[in-house]
This record gives C-alpha cells, sequence and structure tokens, in this order.
C-alpha cells in the first residue's frame, strides 16, 4: 500500500504535524509506503514528489509553513487534468491520496472522489476557521493567539494616552478570528464580515469608552464593511487572487475615526503574522489526530471523507458536504459578545 | 435581584474573566446587583464580601489569579453551616449565587442547591480538565500551553546532548496535562496516572530513541506510578492536603533512566508555573462564555445546574451529574498517541 | 526629603520598573515621602498630583504603560511655565524632582534644573534607542523582542509561498530598531532612517533572494525614505504631532516593490504593539536599576544629571549633554549587518 | 584560506547564530572555505568533520543547539592530543579554527594558541555569564528571559494561596541568571552561590512578606549553599561531569522553610528548559556580533584572542587573560538588589 500526501492553499500553523501523524502511523502500525506531492494540486498534475518516510518528517511537529509546499492550482481547470492525475497516481503506484486543505483543495478532492472514483480522504485546513462540519481547524487558535497578545500589549497603550487603536486580523468573509481575539483581548469594538458595520456606532463606541477615562480598542477583520456601502479602498486594488489587498479597512476606519470624533486613531495590522510560526499546542494536538484519523480512514477505504472535531471527537464526514457551505459567525453568537462593545 | 460570587480551590488561569463576564452582562443586561464572597466558601460562612461592580472588574481580564481570593474551606465540615451561609445569604440580601470552582466547590453548590434550597449556579473550573460532562475546563489549555513551551525548549538540549530529560506536569489523578502536552511536545514516553508505567518499557523506549540518534524526552504526570507498586518516594511526604508531594515522580524517574540504562538524565519540575499568569485566548473565550451563560442561568431561575462546553456550545447540565465522577484518560485515546513513544 | 516623580512622553515598557525602583529604595534606605505628578510635566505645571508609597508600587514591575500617567506637556511654552512649577514644587513641599522621559522631556529638567536651579534628576526614556550617552534606554529590546517574534512568524510563510513581506517597525529618526530585530530576524533587507535607500537596490536584493529559492522579508523603519525623493506619501497626512502618519513607508514599500518585480508583497504594520505590553527582563533590569541610582543622585544632591547605562555600570552625565543630539545608527555598523542582505 | 569551526561545552542558545555569521561574512566577503568541526574537541582530534557553507547555515539563526554538536573532550588530556589535532589539521588543510565555548573550551584555545602556535579565535560562550572580559555572553539573556516568565507566572499563585514559591535556577558557581531573573521577575528572596544564605534570615523573609498579605517567591540558584555548612544533599549524588546534581538546593529549601514557618512551600525547577529553545533577539544580536568579529579577527591573522562584548562595541582580548578568572557577581551588585528582599 502506497499512501500519496499533499497540501493547498494558503499557509497555516499545524500542516507539518498532520503530515508527521499520518507518516509515523502508516509506517508503524499498517506499514504503508508513502509519497508526498509538491505543492498541492500541482505535484500529482505535474508528476512532481518529495521522498515521505519516518526520518522526513522527524522534527517538523512544532516548525509552521509545510515540507510539501503548496499551491492553490486547480487541476479541474488544467486541461486533461484528472486524466494526468490519474496517470500519475498510477505511475508513483499511489493506492490513496490525503489531501489537506481548506475549501478549494478538498472540493478538487470531493470531485476526484465521488466523481472520478480517485480514492481520497480530506484533512480540513484553514486558518479562518470557517469550514463546515467541524467545530475547528488547526492553524485557528494559533491566529487567535498571536491576534490577542498583540491586541494585550495594546492596552497599556490604550491606557496612557488618549488614543484609538485600531488592529485589523485576518477573515475575508468570516470574522472567527476577529470575534475570538476581540473577546479574549477585551476588545470595545468588534467588527466581522458577516456584518456590516455602521461608523457612527463605531465612534459612539469610541467616544463613550473614552467617556470611561480609557481608550478604545476596535478589532476589525479585514473583510469587514460599513453599511452605506462606501468604497473603502479608493484604489480598489487586488492581489493575485483577486481578493481585496490587505490592510484596507484598518487604515480606512482609523482616518474615518479621527476625522468625525477627532480623537487619534493607529492602526496595527498584523498580516501573515497571524499564518507563520509554531503552532499552539491546540492546533498540534488538533493536526495530530486529523493526521491519525486520516490514515485510519485509509486503512478502512473510507474515501471521500474528511475528518472532522466534533467535541472532543475525531469523525468522519462526506466531504462534499463539508464544502459546501461557509461556516459564518451566527449572529446570536455575535449578539452574545456585543455586551462587551463601548 | 443581587447575586453572589465565588470562586474555590486550587489556583486558575479565566477565574478573572469568568467573574467579569458575569457583572459585565448581569448589570448591563439585567440591572443586577453583585457582591463577592472573599476565599470560596469561607466568604459566605463567615460573611466576609467585596464590592463587585463594572469598574471593579475593569482590566482583569489578562489577569492569572482571582480578585475574589480562593480557599479549600468546605462549610458542610463546619458547625452550623449552612445555616450560617443561609444567614449570610439573607443578611447581605443575595438572591442567587453562582459558584466557579472545581470538584469540590462544586459538590458543595449542588448540596445547598439540591438538599437545602439555595439557588446555587456552577461554572467549573479545574486545570486538569477532570470534571466530568463539559469537553474542556478553562485553564487547562494555558498549563498546556506552558508545559509545551518547556518541552519544546528541551528539544534543542535533547539534539545537542545524549542526555534524558523528564518533564513532570501537575496530574495527581487524571493526565490531560501529560497527554496533551507530551504529544504536542513530541515527547518520546507519556506517563499519566491512569495507567501504570513499567519502568523496564519506559528504559526499551529510551534506549531505542538513543539508536535513533536523537536523546529521548519523557514527560510524566505527577500522579503516574510504576506498575511494580514500589514506593516512589522514600520519605512519603505530603502536603497539608493529603496530596503526595510535588516533585517526587520525575526525580524518581531521572535516577531510575540512570541506573538502569547508564544514560544521564536530568528532571525539570514546572510545578506552580502551570497554573498561573495570564490565560491563553482559547481560556478567556470559554471562561468568558460560561460567565455569561452561567448569569444567563441566574436570569433564567435555574439553579443546582454548571454551565458546560459541549462542542463549541455552552450547555446546562445538573451539577451533582457533573461532579459525580472524575473524567480520566481513556485507554483507547491512550493507545492512540502510543505510536509516538520510543 | 519628599521627592516628586514624573513620566512623559510616549509609552514605554519599563516606567513602572523604574517608578517602583524609586520609591522602594527612597522609602527603604532614606525614609523619603514620594508624591507622584500626573501626566508628565502637566502635573507640575497644573498641581494635579497622585500619591505614591510602596503600596502604590506593589506589583507594577511587570506592567507595561505608567502609574503616573504622561503627555507631551511643555511647561516651557506655557504662561508663567517655570513659575507656576516653582509654587506648586513648594506648595506640596517637594524637595527634588526625578522625571523619566525622553529628549523632550528631559530637555526641561536640563532647562529647569540649570537655568532656574529647581533640583531634577533624569532618567532616559525612550523606545528608539536614539538617545545619546547612554548605550541603552529601556523599552527599546522589549520592542526589538516583539518585532523579532513577528519576523520569525514570516519565515514560513516566506518558505512556504513565493511573497515578499514588508515589515514596518518604529524609528521615525533613528532605525536602532529596524537594524536590531532586522538582523535578529534574520531579514534579507533592513532600510533605515540614517540612510535613503534605492528602490532598485531593495528590488535587486528581493530578486536575487527568489532565486535562492526563498521568499525576501524586508524590515523598514517608519522614518526610511527612498533616495530620489520623491513624496512616499500621496495624501502626506500627519498626525497631531506634526510626524508623518503610521504605515505609510511599508505599504508603499510593498506597492513599488510589486509593480516592480512582478512579485506578490504584503505588508505587516505593528504599530504601537510595539510600545505596550510587559517589559522584557533586560528592559526591567535596566529601569529598576536606573531608578535605584536616580534616587541615589537625589540622596547626593547630585541634580542636572541623567542616569545612563555604561557597559554594565550606571553612570551619571550632566542631563544637558544627553539630550545635545541624537544617537542615530553608525554608517560603519549599517554596513558591518549588510552582510545578510539579499 | 579554509577555517574550521567548533562548538564546545554546554547547550546554549545563540550557538547557530555565531556559526552562520561567520560562514556568511567569510564566504561573501573575504571568499573563505569553511569546514564544521563535530563535537567540540572532538572533531580535529579524531577528525571528524561536517561541511559547512553559506546553504547549510540557512534558517539556523533561530534554533537552539548547534549544527555542529558539542562536547567536553579536552585533547590535552588525550594521548598525544595536541599532535593529532595539528596533524588533522593539516589534513583538512585548515588555516585557522574559530573555537565557540566556554572557560575549557576557549582554555584549550589558549594553550594550542599560546603555547603550540596553532592559530585560534575564541568565542565566548556561557549561558552563566560568568566569564571575565565580556559585559555578557550570548544564551545568559534567553535564559534570564525564561526564569523571569516562571517567576511572572508564580506571582498569581503567589497572590491567591499563602504559599511560599521556591524557584531554582541555573547557576553553579555565579549567581548571574538567579540575580537577573529575580530582579526583573520581582522575587522576594535570591539566594547566589557567591555569598552563603542564612536560613534563619531567609525564613524572616518569607515571614515579613507574608504579613503584607502576599506570599514570597524565592529564587535560588542551584549553586547556592546555606551559611552554616549542613550538606543540602542527604545522598550526595553527583552527575556525570562530577557537579552536584540538579533540583538539590530548591527542594531542600522548600522543606526547611515549611519545617521552620510552618507555611506550605512549592519548587519549580526549571533545569535544562533555560538552556534549549530559540534564542533571544538579544542573545541573537550579540552571538551574530561575536560571529562577524571573530572571522574578522582570523582575516587579520589575530590569533590567540577572544571576541568580546564592551559597552555596545566588539572588541578583542587575549584568549588566556578572558578565561583567567570566573566573573561572579559583585557584593555591591547583590547588595543593591537587596532593597527588594522581603
Amino acid at each position: 500500500m502506497r499512501v500519496g500526501v499533499l497540501t493547498g492553499g494558503g499557509d497555516c500553523p499545524g500542516l507539518n504535524a498532520v503530515i508527521r501523524a499520518i507518516v509515523r502511523k502508516g509506517v508503524q502500525e499498517y506499514g504503508y509506503d508513502f509519497i508526498g506531492f509538491r505543492d498541492g494540486w500541482r505535484g500529482p498534475l505535474e508528476g512532481e514528489t518529495v521522498p515521505l518516510s519516518i526520518p522526513a518528517v522527524r522534527g517538523i511537529l512544532p516548525r509552521g509553513g509545510t515540507i510539501l509546499g503548496s499551491s492553490r492550482t486547480n487541476p479541474l481547470n488544467a486541461e486533461h487534468g484528472v486524466r494526468r492525475i490519474r496517470d500519475n497516481l498510477a505511475k508513483y503506484e499511489v493506492d490513496a491520496l490525503v489531501t489537506i486543505g481548506g475549501e478549494d483543495t478538498l472540493g478538487v478532492a470531493a470531485t476526484l472522489s465521488d466523481d472520478y472514483g480517485i480514492p481520497c480522504v480530506g484533512v480540513p485546513k484553514t486558518i479562518d476557521n470557517d469550514l463546515s462540519a467541524t467545530d475547528y481547524t488547526f492553524g485557528f487558535d494559533t491566529a487567535v493567539g498571536i491576534a490577542t497578545e498583540a491586541i494585550d500589549r495594546l492596552h497599556t497603550t490604550a491606557e496612557s494616552h488618549m488614543r484609538v487603536l485600531v488592529v485589523e486580523v485576518m477573515g475575508r468573509h468570516a470574522g472567527w478570528i476577529a470575534l475570538h481575539s476581540g473577546l479574549a483581548g477585551g476588545a470595545n469594538v468588534i467588527l466581522i464580515p458577516e456584518q456590516r458595520f455602521d461608523i457612527e456606532q463605531v465612534c459612539a463606541w469610541v467616544t463613550s469608552r473614552f467617556r470611561a477615562s480609557y481608550a478604545p480598542i476596535v478589532v476589525v477583520a479585514e473583510g469587514a464593511m460599513p453599511a452605506e456601502g462606501e468604497m473603502i479602498l479608493k484604489d480598489g486594488s487586488h492581489d493575485s487572487f483577486g481578493h481585496v489587498r490587505l490592510s484596507g479597512v484598518g487604515e480606512w476606519l482609523a482616518k474615518e475615526i479621527e476625522r468625525r470624533t477627532g480623537k487619534e486613531a493607529r492602526t496595527t495590522v498584523l498580516g501573515h503574522v497571524q499564518r507563520g510560526g509554531t503552532p499552539s499546542a491546540f492546533d498540534r494536538w488538533l493536526a495530530t489526530r486529523f493526521g491519525l484519523h486520516a490514515i485510519e480512514a485509509v486503512r478502512d477505504g473510507d474515501f471521500g471523507v474528511m475528518v472532522a472535531l466534533r467535541g472532543t471527537d475525531i469523525v468522519r464526514v462526506p466531504i462534499a458536504e463539508a464544502t459546501a457551505r461557509l461556516k459564518t459567525v451566527d449572529p446570536a453568537l455575535y449578539a452574545e459578545v456585543g455586551v462587551f462593545f463601548g
């Protein structure tokens, strides 16, 4: 039995922990061979591989990034993509494929598995925690921890000086990082993409906070938008994946708050710092258990499924179901934390 | 409506976050008054109180410890304990009591609530994560993070020198901290109280690890015991709560491993470092949500219940049920991580 | 003997450690009384005070910010400023003043001491480390540590993806934070205010780095400027102190690098995160020793001096001399670290 | 020109940063070849080498440990030790040797250089900071930071419960780590090897601290000893280097304090956690600059010297002079921090 492994999509602490667990258990308990495919779906598409064995995964548990590389290549958009993948799997005598990635990477795995009979098992990965069917994805806890630490540090400045401090965190479509780090950091305003914000309300919270002799901290997800539909980014710049550029809304907010309240405002944009570096203990635990259960699914011949966290259990769910819709912040939960605003 | 709040038992990061959430929501959304009782059950027993208001809880979210103080006083063992508590609650016009604590503190709350009709709501707290009915308790993630960071640091020493490194972590009756930090830290042996260890097997793992040109890291819960029933602690010393003294088994293991394998071994005993300091973001989130839901239970007049985490939801369970038995590490889960031993 | 204490200028981890050391030693060893002046020079100017005693400084050592508050008030610009200060010192029976601050705050102390005979002792404070006459100022090590940790985290992203990562750090006039954190973090380009940069050269380093199969990390001080004199900030916005707004040059660089090299670039702007939170152990040591020696200078009646670090010794220097010129990065030192560029 | 590099003695964060700087500058600026010798002096003695080039040192800056391995082998005690080293240097065509290590490693380098004309340059390394002729050695700041963080965490426990907390830190012959971390952490008692302690005085401080409603934290260097000359360790056990075993004095102190004051005491023994893991930013800066200046000394043909920190400058001093005597804590400095005791 030979198992292929690939990692796709954006960077996320915990990828190496998954790879290590898969290989360790696959080799030791089941006697499997492994082969790594380089750079997500580009690996099986182009036939680019890396050796994968117990020595190769030694010491990688605490390391961020992925030893297999990653890309956003979508083989379904490539000419003869499915056939080329099938041919390469045959060429390298790969009997099953563990695919670690987010919505896009897993979406391909679902199609290959369900429509073409290519035996795939999925491991969910998104720093944004916006994948349905699993309580949490690894990388999220690390990102929340980093953002919370930054907010913690801003509190002393908020105490000493009378400035508004705006922190822009990741989250283009879902506000989980903003919500968790904002709550954990004791932010006074939290703005998420799921709910357009009213800049007047934000300024009212800011002003009321100053009356309590304390400067406000505003946490804003990069995808949050003002209600009145005005363009945040004058230059409308986009990155190469078509997403609006990082660091837009934080700067915009700081300027608007200054203009409307007369209070000075400063911005921190954490950017990729949130997705790099060593994973938190929670993420290493989750990623490792995902890996152990993914290789168990391979052994069971249970393809087309994805491992998922439910409470403290790892379960299996159909990949297609898991990637069907984005898990966004429930309005009731957002309302629950609203007691800390202002 | 006036609500009393108390914290009992050992130190645990997140206690202040619970208190803050209770007060913040109670005052702002329900218009309640609050009163703090000092030092766990000693407060209502002796009538010792502290003021509790929104200004009093400002800035305490990231701080370890508890602004209310704590103790292990059990009022059920005190003369006229129940009557004195009832009198003091009447004296201070307290309509409901939120009790934050572990097995012992909550056990009292269950008795007072179920047998004497004193309106209590419980919030579970144990750094050891050994309370049934909740997926996790706050403080645990912080402790695991601290232990994992220590293990991470030992790896470079393990690489450079040929020494066995033993890390003793908390856990007298349950091995959760050892299991999670050992897995997250990439330990080569993890020993827990739930399963007596065979020192010969430990030495075999240690020796096999050296053959892979790498020095082993052994994580041991303070309550772990060797199989052969020999006394670990020659002096049999106990602390004032009747527990075996900290730092016994780690030292014992290091000496035994040295004696049996001829390899030098060194011990790290983290001790109370694990239960102090600022809570992790995860623990602040959990503690805050526990607080918000506890005061909701008060508003609903739902007494005798404890808030608990199930997946990503906060639910209510009967206190008595939750404290009925210790949640120990499932042998299947321990077996699952055994693939990383040796 | 009654001693007044004030803290002026921007936030800086370690201020509380200085205050604690001054009070602790002053009370215990010399039997002095203390009085705190609120918000820098505004305190003695307006006669606003806070009590200062051993209980008041308990527990503040690890806390960022300043319990005395701060401001940028310059009493020399206020009507009858000197007279009002003299009157208030007389009113509160203050025999000596310890002034903790940067260039501006200490400049006032020098004038009051040298020209008006008001007995001041100075303690140097600048997160930017740009004060002459002392090897280091406290706060700097903390800021460098925070920036280095951020750069560390970016490395895994740099490895996995082919993006340029730009980190903007503090330093309007001096590049010390950029230089130290860039070197410690293993940055591939470090840009400082002391030397205008050639954007072509930056792009050449970026491109050469990509050829080594690794994405470049560019650390830029907020005050760094391109050689060709073009305006970095189209909108020319300034903050309330007349300084160019934060987060300008990082964004500008990322856009220019993208435009010129065709590589995607992302920016992290740490902002005030660098000046908040708990001080590093080094800064606590330095701040504490500054405090101990400042109160010794008071006891010696040695006014008009500032404490300073020389090697491992704390010495005294005339304040006027210390604030005479900015300590900028020596070109030879900048050249020394250039071996790591590209 | 071919340069050999070796690292000797105990683990110390920053070793890899030195190696990287030496190679980077040696190759890029001077066009030198490099060869690594494995495991300290064992490398040139046995002729064991590792390749050393720019790719070999990529990414090692933040990593603890040493890619060259280490040992305590003393070639002067080996048969024909000097001749074998000379032969191996000739065999590998090594023109100069950079030796990174502590007293022992550098002592050998001094002898080989001064007595036998073998061209050595030294780089000082000791986590204990006890080497004369340099203000600081790298690794020390990291160790102090780790110990300080542990003490910080103990404070909340000290606040909530009425226990004495004892922290044992490294330092067999010099109390620098205890002094710096104890001061930075706000310890109430600091005990160092340079001055025998009076257990009665320690208990008096402990008791006075309790009267201030706060539990005491005692920081003790592993080499500290009670005045009355009684044996701390009943079993008198020693490690393989003849040193008294770790974790002796901390446990002893806790038991004695309990016995004499009736207060419960708990011990934390940090052990090797202090010498592992990623170096602090300060240590990376220092280690890197040591490396850059060491290779400059090689280029200048300036052998028998060691690089050293003086203020913010890197200077050269004769190795023999630097290793002549241990740098211990000055009694005046110890007295200075005594104001915080009790």
